[in-house]
């Protein structure tokens, strides 16, 4: 776990606002759950590998519980129990921290930054659609450019693993090597050849044209039913996607995410020289169900606000809060600190950055150091210019200063 | 810990921000720290009483950590740490969740969310005045109103204490106890008959004129050396705030606060109805000392989210974000469905809130729940209209509807 500072920071706050502003525009609602979860509700679906890195312990009151791995588990607890019978679709938003015990590396911590989207209640292809699209929308808000989304359907490998009679277990074992790119791993917990097979061809298909790729797939599993539909869902999202906006799209088939509970569509967003993803999510049609509410269809996305501060870094995109002006104000003497503080804050109340100096120092030296901090304007609160309601204001970049009136201040700083 | 849903985490998500403007036009620079630490860091400094209540287990790799019970702590660290050279002031700013492992009771949850500011460097009373003028400040942007500050001075207890040879662990248990309102259990700790009495005709002064209880302090503590600093010290403080700004202020000199590290000046923040405190803080000039940094003065404060909340809701203050106008965006067939999507796009990227029909339904059935959910404008988008650059907008209050160019779509909407 580490701290943010400066510059980092304000990058970090800037991209959740962004997030907050998206899931705006897309009219998903915030809420705001819990770091800590019953360990039950948080192991109750996750992947068997999450389930192994997560923070648990137990409470004062002796209940095993864990700092969340991720907000699903609680937007599903939200959405069997208190939202249960708000109209469909649901469509909510979170931000925050989560928690996994993993070795760090770049772009991976212990404690890290997700936000996250949920749509539920909609079986429909542009309910996969817009989860694809507000990534987008999202990722463009911060400038982030050269990004892909690589995009598959797990129902195209469950589809002919099913056929092939393998069993759920076992399907879940290869998708997790599959997850890792280990195919040879992958292909060894088959046992029929034909599957083996069906499964290399199926990682050899790839494409950044995404009509190509998904007619490849179609003919490719033309044979096996289930995934022949899924492929054919597949092909009605990225219609939809790559037909109402301009973005990269690499279709992969093959390709799988680490959560058991993936049921359809799922995509995960990459930038040059980043190996790690940006965010990434899909449908689980059950993951519901699984939390004991009805069964409603559902399609979600996170994305990883660490990895996306270093996609940006890379880039260099600059997203730290336009400069405004900074202004100090300085009081000569004792008597007129009262007022100074009063200037001090009419100014903020107008929206001006003000520090106000509480080091007591002598002029030339507080001026020094208001110089070499970049400020633009100091305030100097004399007794004299007081009487006749005046301050003297020194523009720092100029290296002018005049003696104005309280009134003008203001009008005079903003412009 | 619980949920925040709807409205509340509306509002929760608008004083965080408040927090942060507030943050920003003092000069305050934003840090985020784990929410995890060492025990060992948390239970530095925090009083007894938070150590009792902390969320401590060992980590995977068998170090024992705590969630966070406050971020002073966390802020420290960084203050004799990565900031240790940085230029003096020192404006820290954070916001986020702590933990205390308290019985739930009105404004108290486990989970609890906080804004914090430090300002580390100066000993002068404007840095002590800058913290509750930039509370007040805070406090004003919700709208909140009828509030008041508490404000004392740990100086002026243990001033009497220390010169009545009262040893430091002692003056611990009497502040604790003073800081309860348990004043019979406090004075009970104290051996000398002149120095319970002392105590007793200091917890008799109050008062909401503060120059008036100041003076009266003063010529109390006439014969406590230290204690008559203290009091002069207050003075000043007072001072400041009450001639800067236009606030309510208790004086208070036998008031104290829970942690033990305050050395000065205290306050906190109160409304009506609420028995709770919204926020406080205070000087504590040996802190950055604990954690092994150079002596260092410093003034902070923290405000409790979950209770400005509460006082927003007892007094009717509605912070929910302004609304905005909600559009949905009905395509008729699957065969316009892109071309929706991109509609629905281009009114998103001008800031219009929009919701895509992704449950598939009627146009009736669709219109009937947007109308019940309050959507200002419907966009119907069909083939006929489409051909021609046209969709239908319909304005589900005025219950109007008309063809229109999809270039002309967003300024109808705006107006």
């Amino acid at each position: 776990m580490r701290d943010l500072i400066g510059e980092e920071a304000q990058t970090f706050v800037q991209i959740t606002l962004n997030a907050r502003e998206t899931a705006s525009l897309y009219g998903y609602k915030e809420v705001i759950t819990p770091h800590v979860e019953p360990l039950e509700l948080l192991s109750a679906k996750s992947g068997e590998e999450i389930r192994q890195r997560m923070f648990i312990f137990k409470d004062l009151g002796d209940r095993q519980v864990a700092l969340r791995p991720e907000f699903t588990a609680s937007i599903a607890r939200l959405a069997t129990t208190v939202l249960k019978n708000d109209p469909k679709p649901l469509r909510l938003f979170s931000v925050g921290t989560v928690y996994r015990y993993d070795e760090p590396q770049r772009g991976r911590y212990r404690e890290f930054w997700q936000s996250n989207f949920e749509l539920m209640g909609s079986a429909k292809p542009e309910a996969d659609a817009e989860i694809v699209l507000l990534t987008n929308n999202f990722m463009k808000s911060l400038g982030l450019h050269s990004y892909a989304f690589k995009i598959g359907h797990i129902g195209v490998i469950r589809g002919i693993l099913s056929q092939e009679g393998v069993d759920d277990i076992t399907q879940n074992a290869v998708l997790q090597r599959m997850d890792k790119k280990e195919y040879d791993a992958a292909l060894k917990l088959v046992e029929s050849e034909r599957c083996r097979s069906m499964l290399r061809g199926l990682i050899e298909i790839k494409g950044n044209d995404w009509l190509d790729a998904v007619e490849q797939i179609q003919s490719y599993v033309a044979n096996y039913e289930k995934a022949k539909a899924a492929a054919e869902n597949l092909a009605e999202v990225l219609k939809l996607i790559a037909e109402s906006t301009n973005v990269s799209i690499i279709v992969e088939p093959a390709f799988a995410r680490g959560l058991e509970y993936y049921t359809g569509m799922i995509f995960e967003i990459y930038v040059p020289g980043l190996e790690i993803a940006l965010g990434g999510g899909g449908r689980y049609d059950k993951l519901i169900e699984a939390f004991g509410g009805e069964s409603t269809p559902a399609v979600g996305c996170a994305h990883g606000i660490d990895r996306v501060a270093i996609a940006l870094y890379t880039q260099k995109t600059n997203l730290a809060r336009k400069t405004e002006k900074k202004v100090v104000v300085l009081p000569i003497t004792e008597v007129v600190k009262s007022e100074a503080l009063k200037i001090a804050q009419q100014l903020r109340a107008a929206g001006v950055m003000v520090e106000f100096e509480v080091m007591g120092r002598k002029m030339a030296k507080a001026l020094e150091d208001a110089d070499k901090r970049k400020v633009d304007f100091a305030v100097i609160v004399g007794e004299r210019e007081l009487k006749e309601g005046a301050v003297v204001l020194k523009d720092l970049s100029k290296r002018e200063q005049s003696t104005i009136s309280i009134d003008k201040l203001f009008e005079k700083i903003k412009n």
